[in-house]
């Protein structure tokens, strides 16, 4: 008998050099399934991919390929990268060459249901809704299961809502919940800003979007949405924060009942039971972003405020790990039949 | 005829080691009526202040006394940049000694009108109560005004009243209010603790004091409960961010009707018209604490989010400088009969 | 009698948008004898300064003029706070068009003597030389003394020099000068370059320019040859530190002969014992940036290390003040026959 | 046939709650080929390591027992992570109780040969000496390879060394050596310090230990005096960068002839061609500390300055990693005979 190494799957990675896909690599370097294909840029094609993603060192001598259905045909899978708006046309065009392949998007372009809402906040025509890749969603691992097209969440989204939908779900809370989330700077890309340079972003704390304006929170109020009969409003405030990488996010809504400390905390310990990247911190221990960093944890905590008549909770991720190019690992590996956790980590890189 | 040089009043700092005193000083050297006289500190005395306080350059030979009433007697200002409960019993001996020296104190002990709230969150016997050192709220200037006490207000509840009080105060919102304010690590104070070293705190945020258990929640809702008859409700949660000073507070209450965000940036342009260092931002424009470091400003912005009923206001201070010992300065002055802004800025050292 | 208030000098500042000209502008701002002029911009011309520079309050309502004579010229002083190259034709316009106006060069256009050295470096045309701004130096304070045109030197070359200017002048070392000098972002300046995005640099360092092919080689070359008939040598190596502010100089050199700490401390305490921006720290004591955040003050330290055979010195500024900005308005001071420190600190905003 | 799971060797760790310990269990927990056995702690003992490590999901319910040859003895083997002067009496009592176990010091006591040395750099009794963990050194893989005892080299040393060890080897340098290496705060460990809360090393940089006392320059010197005939001098000092992890180094020293940058990287490609953790960046990359992070790779440069007549290097490495816990690692797969690289990774968690 002879041992049959598993064939690995070739992964293009559309948006090489960016943030995102430069996570996308980093985890599937450590993917035993995953062979790396075609990396493809737009404007740093033609480079070497080691000036661009020094930490990338496997990778140093790999030269970016122009982004484009060409170089991204004839893989099992492609990751898009890609601002927003990119991946609509492009998905189109690779679903014309080949159905078969597994096409998982970590942009926003598939994530809404409502075209209306996705033309009001983004401006674009609807590209369509692909399977949302949040499995810890209540029946969305089914959908994720053997899916050839995936809609990896926002970063926001994905923690906005893990901490609050178990307490959503049983209805311990009127859905009346305010969100103020701080975000490490990644999020916002690599594109050149001067609110972005460091010398801007360092010891300086700043909010924006703020007023329901940013485009997660459509995301957010959908995926709440279909956890109650109740309607949903979300006050969604982003803050930017001096740190390269994740966010905490503070979640309140007021309380639908009487409800103590550890009963919400009993909730939730149920909720996610199952759940191999959820950890629910012991009572009295509150997230701290610098413990997820590179992994694809979330860690939770939820408390009761009494005099207030609130529920709280705070969730903690990181953004690009779990919150983007994290999911896109565990939406891989649920499309392909992996064990979820392939490749991925709950250990955090601290301090 | 002769110029008579104001005589300048000599000013006691006790606690001159931490991070507080350290910051009355930095301004108080900046004062053109003030003698810095005896600088006191707990096991520090017997230091210099140079090894502890290098930036303090022009007092880096001043040796610390112990803090006592015999030090801190015949001046004629004393601040106290103390912990919580040593302000009472030193201020009373103080007082037994001479009632005419200003007592200016950074703690918290005085702060709090109910003395069961003082217990429930402090633990020990209430000390008191003296004029709250917040001249921006309606009335308070004029109890400020020749005051031989002064109790200077925290550095969360400052930003989080300032930030949310003309929508109370005009009736704009329900106040069941929700403050999330993200704050720097000098907050915490100077003494060492291992949650905040630089290496755990650096690329990291975190909540902790949740679910309405911080000292400052109380402290919010006396200051906003002042200003209307409705019951307030405040659910406040404060953040660790990876800076060394700084909140920025996000704050939102449902509306009470009808609102648009051109009017509710009226309501604060009218409200804060006349103050010298409340700085409202054209509309648009979201406050970011790096701009506010070492000043005495208040940057606020305001806005309405229609679609989950709310109003949303965000307010960044230097939680030292206008946050406490600029405060402390600001009332000195008002105490004395000085110009309220003499010896303080509101241009922040940025980037 | 009456009181005769000090007319004020009208000052412009070209390059108002950026770092060095935000800094200039908030000195300027606490400056008792300078009203500000115009303000001026290349791209940014038309905004508002307060969209830009929101910690400059008093100014938040000025809207940038174009750079150009037009605008700059009618002023007692103007400010250039220009890139490298544009300070030259400029300049020489506004002497043509008034002798007597005072130009105050933050560029590097005018710093250096040897045109060849300039042009290798710079790769442009030589503009000349103007009289160099540090008055520190042996002599200077001499030449800057109603100085119509000064060169503002270079942050690096600021620090780097009165580190290690003691022991060179007094022939402690052999001029075989190794300089390695950790700077904070802002001295890169505001220009979105990816490099200098926050997600980048926080959590990072990283040397440029190494080698010896940073233009600030030759300034400090220059600087030090000045003190001595021996020839200079100098390894500079820039490194880019995750801080806003700030420069830590690290420069060692041989030693010419016997020689013990305490001698070398004694041999800076008398070099710089009138000075008033130089603090020479206690034996023992290191400076750290975050001391002179803000201030117009270096702190120094020096010691022997007997096994290497060598003499240390650590310095540290703030690039932006006293490494630029304050050595400005030092030098206008100095132009103008005011007191040297007016409108100057040695009090660094710490922590 | 059936499959045989490699048996996997049990590890104990002491010194659990620390920051090298961590980044131990870090490393541990994504090693094939280990089980992790007992963690131990001083006065954290009795402890959850959830409470002090929330970064280690999957052992957050492992409790930690007091360090003691009790509950260390029966592993394959132990590594220590304790402070300096703890493990030359545990070591000693481990190998009386069982000589065959592997134990792997993170700690000083064994690095050094020369007892005076110790004895003058640490004031104490000189424990002995064992092999040294730096397999990348000429003859020293062959000395770990199987060693039932490893020295773990300090991070400064191990950088220090990689970073101009070719240079000294090939005679390209006359090794009178200048080392400024800027450190993350984690290097100087999570007991609680003043001056290295968050509050201090955010937005500064400072240095300490100058002037060759500092504990790891007889290391660097031992290291590089192994590389020569001639007399190796070090100037070493170190540098508190604000960011928690990395160590980049500057490293020069006089050219010994002529010689060319080209040919300079030449020589450092030849002799780390083969070396699975170095990476030298292409012609004109710099190396940059965050590229590291969490990962064993070192990262490094090296030009020629013909005006200063010098060569000049520079390294990047993380302490934690490559610097502590990643070399152990390393050294525990030689011991073992494992794979080198087992377990360890190349690849940063940037940005």
């Amino acid at each position: 008998m002879h041992m049959s190494h598993p064939p690995r799957v070739r992964v293009a990675v559309a948006g090489a050099s960016g943030y995102a896909g430069g996570e996308v690599l980093r985890l599937l370097l450590a993917h035993p399934h995953v062979e790396i294909g075609a990396l493809t840029a737009g404007s740093n094609a033609g480079e070497l991919l080691g000036s661009l993603q020094p930490h990338l060192v496997p990778l140093a001598d790999r030269v970016l390929d122009e982004t484009s259905v060409a170089t991204l045909a004839g893989h099992d899978v492609v990751v898009l990268a890609l601002p927003h708006g990119q991946s609509g046309p492009l998905a189109a065009q690779l679903g014309d060459l080949d159905d078969s392949v597994v096409v998982i998007d970590c942009g926003a372009d598939f994530r809404l249901a409502d075209a209306q809402v996705w033309e009001r906040f983004y401006g674009s025509d609807h590209a369509g809704t692909w399977p949302y890749g949040l499995p810890e969603l209540p029946g969305q691992r089914d959908l994720l299961a053997g899916a050839r097209r995936v809609a990896v969440p926002g970063c926001y989204p994905t923690i906005s809502t893990l901490t609050i939908a178990p307490a959503v779900a049983a209805g311990l809370v009127t859905p009346d919940i305010v969100v103020v989330a701080a975000s490490g700077t990644s999020g916002a890309g690599k594109a050149a800003k001067p609110h972005l340079l460091g010398s801007e972003v360092m010891g300086s704390m700043t909010a924006y979007g703020v007023g329901g304006v940013h485009r997660h929170t459509p995301e957010i109020t959908q995926n709440l949405g279909g956890l109650t009969d109740a309607q949903v409003k979300v006050s969604f405030t982003p803050l930017l924060a001096p740190m390269p990488r994740g966010i905490l996010a503070t979640v309140t809504a007021p309380l639908a009942g009487p409800l103590t400390a550890a009963e919400a905390h009993d909730v939730y310990a149920k909720a996610y039971a199952d759940e191999p990247f959820i950890h629910l911190l012991a009572p009295g221990q509150w997230p701290q972003t610098g413990s997820v960093v590179g992994s694809n944890a979330v860690h939770l905590q939820v408390t009761v405020d009494e005099a207030a008549g609130r529920l709280v909770a705070v969730g903690a991720v990181d953004n690009l790990a779990k919150g983007t190019a994290g999911a896109a690992v565990q939406c891989l590996n649920l499309a392909l039949g992996y064990d979820e956790t392939t490749g991925l980590s709950t250990v955090g890189v601290a301090p």
